[in-house]
């Protein structure tokens, strides 16, 4: 999904994380049951300093759609300081900060903001890592949340693979 | 883009909405130049009780790309009253609420929250209205901004066409 144009220099140590990747991954949380998860992410751009971004996961059982999200990661060159503004279809919508140091990304919601009808969640804490391996790249994350009265916690993690450019414009047709 | 799933009843009212548009509106402001513009706008759903919205805009002259946005238009069904989460690359995010009457889309940010470095933008509100014609349905939409120390005023407008599902297919390709 990424332009022709050459990646902006503002973002060029966030190149690891574009394309498209696809795994599974699991979510615990106190007021739920655990459920394990399909998930695929998207991060591409378009020559301006920052990635664009999307996210959808799916039950494992029967596909049906779970969670999605959407936003731009935003960079700021010499740097390692990050910015990433996220919308959740639930109302929800966070500037996280972070850095970013070889192929870690690490982020913190700074500004969690909720729609009227909106679930309560507080805070939010992102880990991201890529590891290069023998057949292409492993992007693992981890997703730490503060909602409904319960302190910040652990709540989802996922391994996901890089799709090749073939089979990533086969997923968007 | 939308699935293959039934829309859900709390966003059947928004249907008017769904699929992907393009035309060419015009910008103003008291801190810049007056520019017209190029756009694509996308609504689709899989089957939850929201619409997913991707958004870009791109210079007429040279096509490189202007603004680009993303979110989720959620509907409550029996009322009228629909909320707006929309991410900008520039740093923001809005959440917008607002009513829905026949084919009009009338919001007003509750709130706008900023990355540290994001440009100081205060409060914006959207009209939309979507007007079937001879030749399929045009979209219309004027969004207003208090920014940058102005008071909030017209900002952009712009015109839209829905593209036939097969000219909407070829374009993500």
């Amino acid at each position: 999904m990424s332009s022709e144009a050459p990646l902006h220099p503002d973002v060029a140590h966030l190149a690891f994380l574009l394309g498209t990747w696809e795994g599974e991954g699991r979510g615990d949380y106190p007021t739920i049951e655990p459920f394990p998860y399909g998930e695929a992410v998207s991060f591409w751009h378009n020559g301006k300093p920052f990635l664009s971004y999307s996210q959808l996961t799916w039950h494992l059982d029967d596909h049906r759609p779970l969670h999605s999200e959407m936003g731009f990661l935003r960079g700021h060159g010499k740097g390692e300081q990050v910015e990433w503004v996220i919308a959740h279809p639930s109302g929800i919508v966070e500037i996280e900060v972070g850095w970013v140091k070889e192929r870690n990304l690490e982020l913190e919601s700074k500004r969690v903001t909720l729609a009227p009808t909106a679930k309560q969640v507080t805070r939010l804490t992102r880990s991201i890592e890529v590891v290069p391996d023998m057949r292409g790249a492993v992007l693992r994350y981890q997703l730490s949340m503060a909602a409904v009265g319960q302190a910040l916690q652990q709540h989802l993690s996922a391994e996901l693979r890089r799709l090749s450019p073939e089979a990533a414009a086969a997923k968007d047709r």
